[in-house]
Formats: C-alpha cells, structure tokens, sequence
C-alpha cells in the first residue's frame, strides 16, 4: 500500500499555515521546506481545490487555511492530495469465471472488499481523530520556541 | 493510498487454498477466477515467496497452503503482495530548509510520521484480525453449498 509523497509536503506546509499569522507565500513554504516552489506549488493547488486552503493574490498574499487548524484533520489532507478512492478496489472476482455469484448475493459488497473497507475505516478514523492543532501543539512541546523563531521568519521581508 | 490489484487476486485465490483439500494447480486457479494463469501465476510466486504457499510438483501439483486458514490472515497476504514498507514513508522533511530539526529531536519519529503509522497500525490491526477461516466461514453462510461444487469442480478432470 503506498501513500502520496504530496501527502508528507502538504501537511507539513498545512501545519505551517495553521501557526501562520499571515498568508504564507508558496516561495517561503518552499524555502522552508527546502523543496522547489514548482513541486510545492503542484501540491497547494489540490489542497485549494479541495477548499482547505485559499490563495490571498497581491503583494502581501499567499496561501491561508479555509478552517482553524483544529478543524482540519490529517484524514482532510490526506484526502486532499491522494483522492477519495479507496485503497483497495474490489473489481467483483466473484462475478467471474464458471461459477459466478448470482445477482442476489451481489447486493451486498463482497466478504473480502468488506475486511478492506473495515480496515481503511480503521485507518480513516484515526487519521481523522488527530487536527492540524493537535501537531502543533504536539511539535510546540517538543520543540518550544520553535514556532516564534518559524512565525519571526515568516514575517520577515520575502525572499525573491 | 493505493494498494496492488494484486492483493485482491491473491486473497480469493488463498480463500480457495484454504477450502481446497487436494493442491490446486495455478491453472485451475485462473479458470475458476476469469484471470489469465499467467497473470495469477506471478502473484502466487509472490505468496510462495513469502512462505505462505507452497508448490507441488507433479501431475497432481499444485499450490497449498502452508498452514492451516485459522493460521492466515488477510494481513499476511496483503503483506506478501504489496509488500512490508508502510504506506506513509517520512523523508524527514523537519531535517531540511533554514530551521533544521536537531540531531536530539530526531531520535524520535517525527510527529507526522508517528500519526501516519498510528493509523497504520489500525489498519493492519484490522486486517491481522481477520483470516482466511473467517472470510471463507462467512461466505460459506451467505452462500451454503458454494464450497461443495467449488470442491467438486477442483477435484475434476484437470483442465488442459
């Protein structure tokens, strides 16, 4: 089972936002993260499409979150970037070859498309019990001062 | 998150092992599920790797089973399919940009790599708590006399 890398940028650049004051440019997202502003760019647009954040235009614009990061969840940015498809696709094995299951016990999903589903479910709610403000506050007491030394960077004059 | 559309193919395939009380030879495996035998026949070389299946030699070989389908779960077989690495790989990104992480912060997963494999570990709880026993049980209620004529059509005239 794999993952989107964008997953990990995004909601590193998402924790960001949540400690942010100001929209944050994707160019200091990008600093930050010592990655290229055109891969993290590819990234902030599916989380704009997908209505978590929104891009401020102008001098002082950037990107915001739509939502207090205590009401974003890892589960909403993991969907964000890797789709809302299921990680397991049940393609009806049972419908084939020369003994199909009959249309009667196709009504309900499949025994083994259900373990998978139970399973994602399982995934899904625990991604989805952790917010954005749960990793901050978490990195906060870990590392203290760290986000006054990242929020005083931020507001700094921005790099070209 | 995705997963291989072989884990599928893999399990019914395991499911029908488990039922089976004779070796099923691969081709048999494909005719029963609508697959061509060398498709299937890659991930069952998968599945012997791992040491989940063995195969017989012979005019009566086939593919078994290592150990009983009580002793089986799906979780095993999505991991000789897809694989043991997590789904979440962190590349350590608090390690990069003008604010790296400290070698002392760092001897512990990062906390978004520690979420990530939180909802990781419910999912493969999920799945550990099932196996080929269970599936086969509750298909085997859905659908009482299936596994009789799936047996009787296994124990025919091989195909050629």
């Amino acid at each position: 089972m794999k993952m989107s890398a964008g997953v990990e940028w995004a909601v590193h650049s998402c924790a960001i936002l949540s400690a942010a004051t100001e929209p944050v440019p994707v160019t200091k997202l990008a600093e930050l993260h010592g990655v290229s502003k055109t891969y993290l760019a590819k990234h902030m647009q599916a989380l704009s499409h997908s209505g978590l954040v929104q891009a401020i235009e102008g001098r002082d614009g950037g990107y915001l979150l739509t939502r207090s990061g205590s009401e974003i969840s890892v589960y909403d940015i993991v969907q964000a970037i890797d789709g809302p498809e299921p990680a397991f696709r049940c393609t009806e094995i049972r419908q084939r070859g020369p003994f199909p299951a009959s249309a009667e016990a196709c009504k309900v999903p499949c025994g083994i498309a259900q373990v998978m589903a139970k399973a994602e479910r399982a995934w899904g709610d625990s991604l989805r019990s952790v917010t954005l403000a749960d990793l901050n506050a978490a990195f906060d007491a870990s590392s203290p001062g760290s986000w006054e030394t990242v929020r005083g960077w931020l507001a700094g004059t921005p790099t070209p």
